[in-house]
């Protein structure tokens, strides 16, 4: 259950093949570029510099490739989130924690990430199951923070529903514009996010949390 | 400038011939349910009791088809907070109608705006272009509110671009879930999100109002 910070590591990590890893950095440039019904085999496998029958001898169709990528993605960010639930705390750090990793993570390999949001529709039913399955315990894993913070009266919201799915959309909304040569790095924009989503919920210290970044732009 | 609440009032209201109108509902039937790509003009023909011949006659390609559908549903969301943002009033009360028409609005057409957030990756580049101009003045409506709010101290964020990019990512956010057949009508979720966004920005009055459908939660 290790966790990696970016894409090389986290392929290096959960593939042994050299063939395969060059693969999947293939179909992230490809559909992240072209999108998934854009993309060919044939250009996957240039970027791969393998042959197009190369491809098949590892993937059987472009949606399992597709489908290795979202998994390895997703379930590296359900890891980190369990690690961090697991390291205690009130429920405003708990949540500050997640929602910091839940923004980070997905940006340092924000082009398989933004794949991984977008393409999802291009799975097999099958393939979608698996990862609505992944999903959920990234949803349960938030809504179980709220839910203790609701509860405890340090966050003030009505609806548990509602809220974890704004908080989620939210947080997953920054691979839609995050950009690695904009001014703020993956960890600030995740703080930023911390304070907009303890605002969102009513949790008492909001607004006495600054994050670091903040207090240097008001400089 | 007139707007309108429902797909009917605003396809029939946009679109004089029956023939396109019929042409329309289908397309929305058939992106939202199939997607984009797996949907053929054939299924559209059929659902619209016409001969592809005839398709063509209106849309010489589905993308056009696409692109008249995604227009509409801009025009008029940008349209309604136009009326909206000429009506006056504090940032506060501006920025809480902003809000529930940007979340009710597109709830009450959900299928249409969905294929139109879903599906804008399938325009041509010279479509794409004339649809970012709409999203452009719909993101200038409510970051103008945003600005006043903050230059007055009614509000209490740093930076407003990326304030702006949340706001109208979590507004947006709740087409990839709503539902007619959910527990709430789109003005309640449109009142829910008022509350969470009035939170995020910091805006003081942000937990003095609970909107009706939270009081009635609660009881």
């Amino acid at each position: 259950m290790a966790t990696y910070v970016t894409l090389t590591e986290l392929f290096q990590n959960r593939e042994e093949s050299p063939t395969v890893r060059r693969l999947l950095f293939a179909g992230v440039e490809a559909f992240w570029r072209d999108g998934f019904h854009a993309s060919s085999t044939r250009d996957i496998a240039k970027r791969a510099q393998l042959s197009p029958a190369a491809v098949y001898v590892h993937f059987a169709a472009k949606e399992d490739l597709l489908f290795t990528i979202i998994r390895y993605v997703a379930e590296n960010l359900r890891d980190r989130l369990l690690e961090l639930a697991a390291q205690g705390g009130s429920p405003t750090e708990l949540l500050s924690r997640l929602v910091n990793a839940y923004v980070a993570l997905p940006a340092h390999m924000y082009k398989a990430a933004l794949v991984a949001n977008r393409d999802f529709d291009s799975l097999t039913p099958v393939q979608r199951k698996q990862i609505v399955k992944i999903r959920d315990e990234l949803a349960q894993i938030v809504g179980n923070c709220l839910a203790t913070g609701k509860e405890s009266g340090e966050f003030n919201f009505e609806d548990l529903s509602i809220t974890r799915m704004a908080v989620l959309s939210l947080c997953r909304s920054t691979l839609l514009w995050y950009s690695p040569r904009g001014k703020y790095s993956p960890e600030e924009i995740g703080d930023y996010y911390v304070r907009l989503v303890l605002g969102m919920i009513g949790a008492a210290s909001a607004f006495d949390q600054a994050p670091p970044m903040l207090r240097c732009a008001a400089l």
